[in-house]
């Protein structure tokens, strides 16, 4: 590649040599190879231009007078810089480096389809009646349960467990040891136990016996485009799938509970936890740490700032924020009203001092 | 099965014919089987019977009038819903689906005992010393660590973690990727740092230096009927294990630290932590993301709410809200008094104006 | 070892037959052989060694006189009790118990370099043109991906994940199923999306379409001394490492996102999440459960309490809590004053009330 290419890929205007080379993308600070590609989009990284030794640039738009004279061969301008580290990180992005085939440690059980080109590591272990879609990679140590079904053109990361008769689509990225179909967390008492009872009459009146568990029969769907996080769970639906729509993505640690459905093109951030039976709209995003109760459905588009705990159903196209979760503007404002309480009790306490000096029947006492 | 049988499973009133076919339960959308049983619990899906295949269905009690006619061939009607599905999804669920015997992958060292009818997957490692109980299934991936005991019939799955020495009741279930036994988090300065200076004295006034990792020299020990989610880890004590009592059952993500111990029939949810050396009496409910503090003591039959975090310890028996957590009607109170405090607010300037008014010198100054 | 060597070790005072025998440290509640030696730190144990079977007791300085006469042979006197936990277990902690040498399962790729004395054990994967440290030991199942390094004298758990091109220094743990090195959780949308237009804006003026993928380019550098706990992830950054300095300890279930730095000395207690780009400094403390917003800076010896969330750049060497984390006095008298609202509330009706009744227009028409 070089910065001429680089340039059409970015839509990025060149100015300098378009035939300088474009080998691998780095921060400036490290650029410490001529045919690297210093990224600086951040306007503060630009005058380390001057010293790396890059001579290819990527700079944002704005920031192209600012490039140090003579510092690089080439400059590519951007209008939108994540959108440009998006398409250059994508441009220079490794392969897994799993050959294809099948390693012979690998142990692929009876009735298994593996389509084209598969790549299958050390130490996988493929049960029966399960199908890997063509291009599909699996890396070391991934376990795929029988009549499983992965996509084309998917990648499983090491470690990761993909359940008995779990679905995913085309396109899907599992991270590290991630856990795709587990068991539900539902158990029920054969009578009213605590929460039953507290949830009815604010007080515990009942104590759990005999906890009875509720058996996950259905599996867990994942549409196509879907990225699952390191050490994330999605678990298995009680009598249907657990469902998560094309083009969600989950960050490393996310819990999603059995029967949850997840719409598409969602952002579900670092530890995040949905309990069982919730229902998420599409393009919503959960910053990290948010909690969804069950049973809670969450409109299109909304948005939970990071922390926030849902316990009741919220419209879409709003930002929430806070536990338990209310449209962000108030909860801020509430919040900020909290910060002048000790003004507040200092008025009062003075405005009682006034109305007493005030009040005739309290002067004639004196 | 058919609709007589498994009427009596459920100790349901069957309306309707006996004899026709149970043969798997389903989400009423779902059943397009003959011989699916579709379960409509919920009052709101017994519309959907007119429309599928299945010719069994469960139902509520009170929703038996509500089934359109001719829609099923046999009603099965129940009294406490959850505890049905526990019982339906019981009678269906799935085996592991491990063959009974090694797999030739697994490396199974010296003076392990192996029970009767274990079956063991591909890939396990049993370390020296370990020892199996009967019927107990170890899936692909797992590792027991040297003189690990599990009991009888449990279900180790894929690629979770049983360390050296800890000790695993009977029937019970780990979930994928967990961690048994991993050492405690526990460090301390040769001279007071800087959490110790602040608890002190509200103010840090040293620094960390030198971090000294106090080891974990005990194990983990589960009681029978122990159930314990997907990436969860529990870690092991110092000098004694650390400790869950039977029946309780731990969700995915969930993490117990070093020398915790935990009572008998709790029910930790998803994503909760709790801190070394805590103890958690009988029955306690932690809903999702609750963290408790490292020493804290909670009582039986406490339950504490989703996103609340236990600083201090708790009677039983009752319900708690918040961070710090107190009785959940409190907390409740105390929020919806934050939520009126724009108007307090307004209020108190509207009082100080009108006092402003009244004072004879402010009125004289006039 | 013996009392007299342990006394020496622990810097302890010894009182009484240095020659008693001290073979296990144990809780005195379950040290039952004579060898045991019963740790006693806690003044409330003391009473117990009345019982115990150990000839030999550590406990705290101010403790000696308590301890019941003739109950044990060798009493040590330690003036830092959790320092001694430290030094005591060290000196009796299990080695890992991966034989020396390489299972004769396990896969090393090409090019891979490892060191003396290394230890590898059943169904390791080390990829192509990794490196092993001397003395470093690799338990089961671990994956080492293709030129990552690990230094010498580290100890990586079952289970644990070293993502292709990541660096370890010397002496590292890690624990069961973490995940070194998946890939950052960084998508952008080619316009402006939801969370773009409502930082801009407070509200949600755009949608989501077409979420593009910022691929990682980075790898994970661990310092020296680091210790990872059980399924934590720490994620590649973009361009740059993801960065961890030396003596730092990560806990169980936390999350460092991706182009995170964490400084040296830190102590990252359970579930802490960190967003990418953050940066903390050395000696930082996050306790249980905190989460930190992305591109947000702490300084040096900075504590924050359990569930905090910090969503701005907090000053070193203070203690900060709740959520928008503040310095922990305010939190905890906001707190309080919450906790007085219902007298506030109650306060100022009676103040309305009363002015009410001074006010002479509204005494004129009554």
């Amino acid at each position: 590649m070089n910065a001429a290419a680089l340039a059409d890929l970015l839509q990025a205007d060149l100015h300098g040599t378009g035939a300088a080379p474009a080998g691998r993308p780095r921060h400036p600070a490290e650029a410490t190879a001529p045919d690297d590609v210093a990224v600086a989009m951040d306007p503060a990284l630009v005058p380390l231009l001057a010293t790396c030794a890059a001579r290819v640039a990527v700079v944002h738009r704005d920031a192209v007078d600012a490039v140090p004279h003579g510092a690089v061969d080439a400059v590519l301008a951007v209008g939108r810089p994540r959108v440009a580290m998006a398409q250059v990180t994508g441009a220079f992005a490794a392969t897994p480096g799993v050959p294809p085939g099948v390693h012979p440690s690998a142990v692929i059980e009876d009735d298994v389809t593996l389509g084209e080109d598969v790549a299958i590591g050390p130490f996988v272990h493929v049960a029966a009646g399960a199908r890997i879609g063509d291009h599909t990679v699996l890396c070391s140590h991934v376990s795929v349960g029988a009549r499983a079904s992965i996509g084309p053109h998917s990648l499983i990361h090491a470690g990761a467990r993909i359940g008995g008769g779990c679905t995913l689509g085309a396109r899907v990225i599992i991270h590290h040891n991630a856990s795709i179909g587990a068991d539900g967390f539902s158990f029920v008492t054969p009578e009213k136990g605590s929460v039953e009872t507290a949830k009815e009459t604010g007080r515990v009146q009942a104590t759990n016996v005999g906890l009875m568990r509720v058996h996950s029969l259905g599996a867990v769907t994942l549409g196509d485009h879907v990225e699952v996080g390191a050490c994330a769970c999605i678990d298995r639906g009680t009598l249907t799938d657990t469902r998560v729509g094309d083009h969600t993505k989950i960050d490393d640690l996310v819990l999603i509970g059995h029967n949850v459905r997840v719409g598409s093109h969602c952002m579900l951030c670092g530890q995040v936890g949905i309990a069982g039976s919730a229902v998420v709209g599409d393009r919503v995003v959960l910053a990290g740490q948010v909690g969804v109760a069950d049973h809670v459905s969450i409109g299109d588009d909304a948005v939970v700032a990071a922390g926030g705990g849902v316990g009741t159903d919220l419209q879409g196209r709003a930002v929430y924020a806070g536990t338990p979760a209310i449209e962000r503007e108030q909860a801020f404002e509430t919040w900020m009203m909290t910060r002048r309480l000790k003004a507040l009790f200092r008025d009062v306490r003075t405005l009682k001092a006034a109305v007493k000096t005030l009040d005739p029947r309290e002067s004639g006492s004196a």
